[in-house]
């Protein structure tokens, strides 16, 4: 039988496991609303290395803009407790790629939340949106099979 | 003639105005996308304590709970500047509200980002969806009139 | 022949592991200062749950108030890295706790940053300073020797 | 006869108004304890700034280095209210300058938090400690006067 958690990893090609903080709660004493998309951020960059786009922003000015996102908060999520962000592509074509987001709470065994971003591809020289290069579109098609 | 700025205060009933602070940036040197979210919810807390809604949560355990919410980065932001965060009600009903929102960059003079979320009214004692009540409901109608 | 990180692990006896997100750092593209802050903090609150003394607050509305700290900034850290931040008391009497805090960086194999903050126990109910409740003071003397 | 605030608008030379908001605050409903320095930071950097000194990071890789802070809460800030943090020069020489900063709550009238943060001035590009430059040192001095 597999655990909600197991699900969870299936699911997720790339997941980043971080601790709740403390800090994380606001006046309402659960976790504010925003720190969730900063946990789909780091799940988003840990993504972005593991299909080698982050690196192209320095060699050639190539990289995401984040042009939208929706997030769905499910259940509360409060300290102490850990949490795993999952990422991947719900959809990509040339220009971009559209992301799913969900945090799993350690804690509660269940998804939290949910989200999705459009992330267009921009070349920052030429200003102007551009093609994913090949090979970075080669590994996020190896990584989604 | 308006200016972008009047048409902006004209159409949000209720703004707050924020300095953007250094530390609000990110390592792209842009203000960091979860920065957005929290002046919406600077303009949602304001929103709600201009309906008296806010401090039904201490004397009957009655409150907003943040259901979803979504946002579109239409144009960076960068320090310095000043921003003024800016809700309205998209629509609503006995039990809910959709907050507009939207974020106005005075140094470049235009709107930066834009979103929207759903509040749903919860009864924290009864631990279920309940009605917004009426007098909170009246002063939201008289706002949005 | 220990490692730094041994002896790190050694000198504090709480410690809490936590991923450099992406999202920590500023436009200078390291760690924001605030950030360490944020992470003793995080040490400092896993110090006094194991000296039982965190849940005073809703008990007895018992607990320390932060009046002052120091940090010393001796190395940048910077994503992608985990860090290991560490509490320990420098000196404790019958009202307050002196904590020493320290940040390791896995990634760079030293200690980052250190500092220190004075912690006054306070008497919410009474509007007062007040003495350490002697199982704390238990607690913490065994944790600490 | 001086008000509260007028005497702390005279004592620092270089002053920045900041709305709190909601979610500055931590689950003990009080501002937590690294949003103050956050804003301590925006006062340095408007200090910086008008000094000429911030600019020279791009020019001539030339910036101060944090090398430490201290910070005193002396009382509690929540939200609603709206702070001014100052900063003005404790001390500074060829090579360094000691910044005092406090934070004045406006719904209080008295000064919340004081604390002091050490900027050693550094050349990025040949990685070591250098000497601030005469003008930046010129514009300090007659800002201080």
């Amino acid at each position: 039988m597999t655990s909600a958690l197991d699900g969870f990893l299936a699911d997720y090609p790339v997941t980043v496991e971080i601790p709740v903080q403390w800090g994380d709660m606001d006046a309402l004493q659960h976790v504010n609303n925003i720190v969730y998309l900063k946990w789909f951020e780091s799940a988003r960059i840990e993504y972005l290395q593991r299909i080698k786009f982050w690196s192209r922003m320095e060699t050639e000015r190539l990289g995401p803009i984040l042009a939208s996102q929706t997030v769905k908060y499910r259940a509360p999520v409060e300290y102490p407790d850990t949490i795993i962000a999952g990422a991947k592509a719900a959809s990509f074509d040339d220009g971009q790629i559209v992301h799913s987001y969900a945090v799993f709470s350690k804690q509660k065994g269940l998804v939290a939340t949910t989200g999705e971003a459009r992330l267009v591809m921009y070349d920052f020289g030429q200003q102007k949106k551009t093609n994913i290069p090949d090979d970075v579109l080669a590994l996020l098609t190896k990584l989604e099979s």
